[in-house]
């Protein structure tokens, strides 16, 4: 027991180490040698924990799927939704992580593949079950939560793409503002 | 000029034939190696018409723009864009490589960067164009077109990524066709 809890320690402080050196250098300078020269681990110990960057970055991910996930998906809003994406807009380094290995994990046998894909499923619905509370069985527009949840997802990641690309010209939290009222929240 | 023609011949010749390679063994599989021997070419000649991968793969993209501006971009209608969403479903290789590289473009420094930036200015605008020819300059929402534009290539991009990843449970076109439902379609 108390091996697994030192080892349970010291992947919580590689991961704390890897979201740091992400915000620092972005995706590509997020190297296993940065993390593990940050954490006083030698890059073969660093292995031993994370066998690779892409099982590393998928830590990292969850761990902030975590936190944003607080408080329960039962109390989110979309109102505070809408906070998660201006809070995204001042971390794009994480914001690029994400984009960056969600593009990757589409290629052909990605170990992050399974990661997203799960990922996915679980948020459609937690954004389902949002809408419900929001709206009930039908929004404004007659779409049912679960026919709109997949687009209020696939908004929240595409205008990620949009702003990393060009930040000066694309207002990430006020496009999804947008998108509520496309939702129906004029009428709220 | 003849040989400027011969050169362009070349390069039309090669992105056809990535485009095939691609098609058949997807994104990690269009090696440049495979594609100079589709086109009989040594690996050193094809590098004389494309240095690298990127530099091949986004003239294979900027092809596919051409075709996909067909017809002309004020002639589309959202019907159009429909269809486009339904046939890019039959064509996962194209959409694979479109989103993986998508994802490697918002790293630091990536050569995809540049045309990515361009191309999502272009088509932010032209579906603005689209959007005034449907609905005029206010959407049954009250948005705007420039406001709603790029909610409608946020969505394009997002829904091929939950599509890719999970082609069994995400039906791409059906559920944008959802999101021209969101748009105000369901009052045409």
């Amino acid at each position: 027991m108390a091996a697994k809890t030192r080892s349970d320690q010291r992947r919580a402080e590689i991961v704390r180490a890897a979201l740091e050196v992400i915000a620092e250098r972005g995706y590509r300078g997020a190297s296993l040698a940065a993390v593990a020269e940050r954490v006083g681990l030698t890059q073969q110990g660093l292995l031993h924990h994370f066998p690779t960057k892409e099982a590393l970055l998928v830590a990292v991910l969850e761990e902030r799927d975590q936190w944003d996930a607080t408080p329960s998906a039962r109390e989110w809003r979309m109102e505070l939704l809408a906070s998660l994406v201006e809070y995204n807009a001042m971390r794009p380094a994480i914001v690029q992580t994400f984009s960056a290995l969600l593009g990757e994990s589409v290629t052909e046998d990605h170990p992050a593949r399974g990661y997203f894909t799960r990922r996915y499923a679980g948020v459609r619905e937690d954004m389902a079950r949002l809408l419900r509370a929001e709206y009930g069985e039908r929004l404004p527009s007659g779409l049912t939560p679960e026919q709109a949840a997949p687009l209020l997802v696939a908004v929240l990641d595409g205008l990620q793409y949009q702003w990393l690309l060009d930040p000066e010209n694309v207002d990430m939290p006020g496009a999804f503002r947008n998108f509520l009222v496309l939702l129906g929240e004029q009428g709220s």
